[in-house]
């Protein structure tokens, strides 16, 4: 693995991105821009095919292995966008991928990660016991694990940022939801490395709060996990994106946390206002602006529409 | 207003879009190839800034105006995305905009025309009264009347069908909504100069089958005008487009209809298997290939999903 990623890492990251995946659009919207009293744009990392940032991590990860490293295959565990997007880097630079969900995962998101050719192994009760399982497996056969955040991921996303960069130069603000973190370091490593007075926010949920605890105390502290954001729940601190968020000049700007009612609320507004279609934690940082609507007031922001997989049942019981 | 364009003025157009537009993607679904037993794309039209195709030909057109024109403004008649993609080229080019509309126009339409900067003036008990009126005004204030299908939207629109060609060369079928023809008649000219074995099929409501019926007999023919997607909703058949569509080696190769029920089953699929918002015609290929299952086995089928504007009450009536 690669030490701790800089600036440089994510442009090195591009070309292997930009192989297999298009830049997505940065589009301002007059209707949100008025209702928030600010200029707001943004960012469509829904509109991969596999609807979520994280594919640019996976595509660039599997682009950096070895001849050996590819022919032993990527191991991981997850039971959707991450798994999703390891099998979707496996699948353009063939290489194959095994995925661990525990018994009972969700059967549409197990289809999905087949779908993209990944095969997917049912062990144990929990995530927890499926991913302690899949690490030994990966030892065992020499190959590697890939956990949630490790630096090739931050650096394939960390493209996305630099795509919102060169749309808006004079961005204000940048609001990212924040699970692992990947995403967040990407667009910290990036912005403040370019001007530092690009303000950074990052959200997680009030019902998942892990990261921005740690974040605030500066030392790992754990929280509850009960949000319906699969991809703001974070069960433990990671260390080295936590690094990279407390950074004295890269870091966060500021981290805070929305309810599970103002995700929604704004999954309705996406939906209504632009017609489209957003995760719990792609619309976190809309339901942040809201919150932080007086602050933000006549200022430039991005909001990253991280992802849109969510489920039918959520789907039509928040339309409903 | 200039001839009847060919290939060679789609390409002409090309420079104009893309200082405006970008590119849109062409995403393989597994979900919906396996579903349909074909090797199903999406063309996603949606994915611009004001979620329809038509936006290519509203900002071509408005980059071909000389001074004394661009001065003396666009005129045009429209309640939806016809207005919203003339406003938008209007303000990317700094070109003012009219819009008449009805009297009892829907308001949130409205409100997204003057958002994009467009003067709108209500006139008249219907469409037609309102259309008429601002052709009058136009020609009064010696400005450039814009119909539905004139050639130079009919080259800004072809510039997604030159994108299909580029990103899947082998493609055998293209499916594509019929309203005015613009952008059917795009993806004919440039398809079947490409390669007439590239077959191309279009689609209308079986409530609104105007265009199909005049297409089917070779002469005028009205039908009824009753279907809920506004972008089929054709009253007369439109004698330019029609040409291109009937022309013996640029033209379609077959016209079908779809009824109102497989449209909203199209919409609730694009839904809830690949996260996307359609109207009603931008659907209406994904229910043509489901209609016509058998003859689409194996082959490399593009839908072309051409806008996203649905109103909240028909996408909370369909999801529920």
């Amino acid at each position: 693995m690669m030490p701790a990623p800089t600036y440089r890492d994510i442009l090195a990251a591009r070309p292997a991105v930009y192989r297999h995946l298009e830049r997505t659009p940065l589009h301002e919207y007059s209707l949100l821009s008025e209702q928030l009293g600010a200029r707001v744009f943004v960012k469509h990392e829904n509109h991969h095919a596999v609807r979520v940032f994280k594919v640019r991590g996976g595509v660039y990860l599997a682009s950096t292995l070895g001849e050996e490293e590819r022919a032993a295959g990527l191991y991981s565990a997850s039971t959707g966008n991450h798994g999703q997007s390891i099998a979707f880097g496996g699948r353009v630079t063939g290489t194959p991928v095994t995925i661990a969900v525990p018994e009972g995962a969700n059967p549409s998101k197990v289809a999905s990660m087949r779908s993209l050719g990944a095969e997917v192994v049912f062990h144990g009760p929990d995530f927890d016991a499926a991913r302690e399982w899949i690490e030994r497996e990966a030892e065992r056969a020499g190959a590697r694990f890939v956990g949630p955040a490790d630096p090739e991921l931050i650096c394939g996303v960390g493209t996305y940022a630099i795509e919102i960069l060169e749309d808006l130069p004079d961005v204000d603000t940048i609001i990212v939801p924040v699970g692992a973190g990947s995403g967040a370091c990407g667009v910290c490593l990036v912005a403040k490395t370019v001007d530092p007075k690009i303000e950074v926010i990052g959200v997680q949920a009030e019902r998942a709060p892990t990261q921005q605890r740690t974040w605030k105390a500066g030392r790992p502290l754990l929280g509850p996990m009960e949000t319906r954001a699969e991809g703001l729940a974070t069960r433990v601190p990671f260390e080295n994106t936590q690094r990279i968020m407390r950074h004295p000049t890269l870091g966060l700007d500021d981290f805070v946390l929305v309810s599970e009612e103002a995700m929604e609320n704004a999954i309705r507004l996406y939906l209504e206002a632009i017609h489209e279609v957003a995760e719990h934690a792609g619309a976190a940082p809309l339901a942040a602006a809201i919150d932080l609507r007086e602050r933000l007031a006549g200022r430039k922001v991005v909001l990253v529409l991280s992802g849109g997989n969510i489920s039918s049942a959520d789907l039509r019981r928040i339309v409903a």
